[in-house]
This record gives structure tokens, C-alpha cells and sequence, in this order.
């Protein structure tokens, strides 16, 4: 595998590739995203667990709304993973992940996740190295183990540059409708930015991988959700699957 | 309140009523009903739960795929009530429905609920009619504990006829799409269709009378969508939601 190097990777899509094109596109794959996931309810024998990881208002939450539109509720869950919890912070950093992995037949988004334990972690030094690559190596057999039962794991970094998250950050402050995201503490992260990318390839580099991270330039929204839709669809057609029979017997 | 009698309730629409016209409403309600996840998300004063109950095949997840198609998976959760678990039995029945109330912000949809405890379980006779008569008043106090808490309760009972019940069932056996969904035991249930609906009427003429069942007339999916559609938007609406503004002023 490549090591990754996030300055290298644009935050762009490719030069001339055509937006309304790829909304098409887009919309294609989250329909047929719906179908797919339907099969993998009914079949219940894998699930599929996406995680979202990305500097803040890389737009994380926009992409669950897009990507999983044509997916039925009953069978797709999403976790946001915050602050830990009094409750939380008194287990191992796993043990709150672990509760809220997918049952087989269902689809489960995490909003961050438990690579926040060797990120904002290292960054703000709140836990030494040595700790953090100890929990790489618990990262990778934690995952290894949801694998092993059939588990699906698709892990996506959405790649914004710092000038579109300034951006962002600051259209929080006029748009009305968006206000209610705004963090103050948000701009004070974002002056760790640099520590940030290095904790970010660091874990991506060292965890899990036969379970890659996906690195998705993420300025424009249009080609993050397709880009995102598009390894979903794939991903779920590998699997083959059917619709059960009650005779027990494969389609 | 009128005392609900379902022999008396149809189970089609009122007659003239236009489908293709009724489907365009139900499409604008699920696109406004997405807009007012967005306002209840951001504003965090309230909560939505929406109990769904009837008869098997009467379209229960139908209307989850459906009419929540236009909400962000990340503000909406599915909790499915199956036959109780050994851990779940050992506490009261209103022990692991608790667990699955929305907190503020949030809609929690329940595919059967805690009204299982009072209507299968009399039908069967597991327990007995004093019990269920004080399971009424214990529902009553727990609904008003969520309501005072900020939660909107929307039940909806879809109210099929058998015929169109033993259609649907019959269709699980011949779709290689639905047999999945096949259950013998479905069959063995509806024998006991009329004392069913005597638990239902009872339940529904007891419980809170101030957040009422409404009964559903189901033998259409495009107007049972559509009606529900149309009362979950219009409780949210009543609410007069606001999305928060950084000074702490009303927008």
C-alpha cells in the first residue's frame, strides 16, 4: 500500500470533470444504494460500517444526509461520537465504540469514531505516544474482529483544505440556517492544523491496512458524495447477495 | 373522544379520492417533513416518537421507507419490538421501551411498541385481564412523562381488512422480493383476527386519551402514506420551531 501524504492529495476533483454529470450519476448510485441495502437486510447475513472522519465542517453530516437518502431508516443507524462521557471516559476507549457496532443486515455510520482517540488525542497530547501506538494495533484487531463476522468497514477522510473550512466555518456566522453548528472552539482547532495531518496520516498509515482509509478531496460536495456513493455501491455488489428463499436455497 | 370501533372504520379511502393527486401531496410532505427534521435537530427542544402498530402485513415498514425517506438518517432512529429477550424479560414490561425514547432533537420511530404488552399478550393470554387493565395505567403515566418532556407522540394504528391481510401474506410466498418476510406463524395469528381487534379497541379507547390513536385506513399504501404524512407535518409545525441563533434571540 501507498503511504499516505494528505498535502499531496488535492482537495479538488480532477480538472474538467463535469459537475451536473456526476449529480446524475450520484443520484443513480443512491438509488441503487437503496435497493442494495434492502437485499442486505433481507439476507442478514453481513453489515456494513461506514466511518466519517475529516477536520471540522469538512461536511460529515452532509454526506449522511446525501448519500444515505434512498436508504430505508429501519435498516441504517448513525452514531455520532463526541466528548466521551463521564460514564465512558471510565472503560477502555472501545468499549463505547463496540456497543454500537451493526447487527448483520443493517448499515451503521459512524460520525467520528474511535480514531478520535488517536487523533484529537495526540494532538492536544492528552495521552502519550507510546499510548496512541499502543491503541493502533487495538484499532487494527477491534476491526480484524467485526471483519471476521462479517462486517463490511469503509473508512473516509474528507479531505477539505484549510481555506474551504475557513470558509465554511465562517458562512456558519451568516446563514441562519447553519448558525447553530457554529463552535467557537472550532477556530482554535483549526490553528492545530497541521498537527492535525500528521496525527490523521499517521493512524491512516499504521491502522488496519487490508481495511484502508479512503482519502476523499472534499471541497466540492458533488464529487465527495459521489465518490462516497460510488465505493459504497461497489463494495455492497461484491457481495453478492439474495434474497432468501424459504425453501433455504440460493435464488 | 369518540369511542374507536374498527369494524367501523374503513380500510379505503374515502371513494373519488385521486391517487396520482394524493401522491404528489405525499411527495411535498416528505420533503417539508425533511425540512422540519432539520429545525427540530438544530433547535434540540423537542423530540418526535412515532409508535406504528397493526396487523402483521399491514404495512408497517412500508410506511418507514416511505414517508421517511426525506429525513437525515442522522436525526431519525428505528427501533423494531420483537418478542422479548431473557434479559428483557426479567424487568417490567416498560424497561427496554424506555431505553428507545428520542432524546431532544431527535425522531425515534417504534415498529411495534410497548402496546405488543397489552395486545398480544391478552390475546394469547399470557397474562391476565387485571394485568393488562393496569398496564393501561401505567402506559398512560409513561406517555406522560415523555410528553412533559418535550416529546410529540404520534400512534398510528394501519388499520388493513383481513382479505387484503391474506392477499399481502399470500404475495410473501410468490415475490422472491418478500418471501423473506414469510412467516408460518403469521398465518396462525390471524385466526385469532377478531380477538385482536378487540385488544386493539380496548387498548385504543383506554390509553391517554390525550394523545390518541389514530386509526389508519390501510389498504392503500398511497393514502395511508399520505394521511400520515400529512399528521406528522402538521404536529410539526404546530411547534413553531426556530433554528437557534448565536445571540440567544429567537430568529
Amino acid at each position: 500500500m501507498n503511504r499516505i501524504k494528505l498535502s499531496e492529495i488535492p482537495t479538488q476533483p480532477p480538472k474538467g470533470m463535469d459537475k451536473s454529470d456526476h449529480e446524475d450519476k450520484t443520484k443513480a448510485l443512491i438509488e441503487e444504494l437503496g435497493e442494495l441495502q434492502n437485499v442486505l437486510f433481507a439476507e442478514g447475513k453481513h453489515s456494513l460500517l461506514v466511518v466519517l472522519q475529516g477536520m471540522d465542517a469538512s461536511g460529515k453530516d452532509g454526506v449522511i444526509k446525501e448519500v444515505f437518502s434512498g436508504v430505508n431508516p429501519m435498516g441504517c443507524r448513525v452514531k455520532g461520537f463526541k466528548k466521551p462521557s463521564e460514564e465512558e471516559m471510565k472503560h477502555d476507549f472501545l468499549w463505547r465504540v463496540h456497543k454500537e457496532v451493526p447487527e448483520k443486515g443493517m448499515i451503521q455510520i459512524f460520525n467520528r469514531s474511535h480514531y478520535e482517540d488517536v487523533v484529537i488525542q495526540r494532538v492536544h497530547e492528552w495521552v502519550t505516544l507510546p499510548v496512541i501506538k499502543e491503541r493502533y494495533a487495538l484499532i487494527n484487531a477491534f476491526e480484524k474482529l467485526l471483519q471476521q463476522n462479517g462486517t463490511i468497514i469503509l473508512k473516509f477522510y474528507l479531505h477539505v483544505s484549510r481555506d474551504e473550512q475557513q470558509e465554511r466555518l465562517k458562512e456558519r456566522l451568516s446563514d441562519p440556517r447553519k448558525m447553530w453548528k457554529y463552535n467557537a472552539n472550532d477556530l482554535e482547532e483549526s490553528k492545530r492544523w497541521d498537527e492535525y495531518m500528521v496525527a490523521y496520516e499517521d493512524a491512516f498509515n499504521t491502522c488496519s491496512p487490508d481495511i484502508p482509509w479512503m482519502v476523499i478531496p472534499a471541497d466540492k460536495n458533488w464529487y465527495k458524495e459521489y465518490l462516497i456513493a460510488k465505493t459504497i455501491v461497489e463494495a455492497l455488489k461484491k457481495l453478492d447477495m439474495q434474497y432468501p428463499r424459504i425453501d433455504g436455497q440460493k435464488g
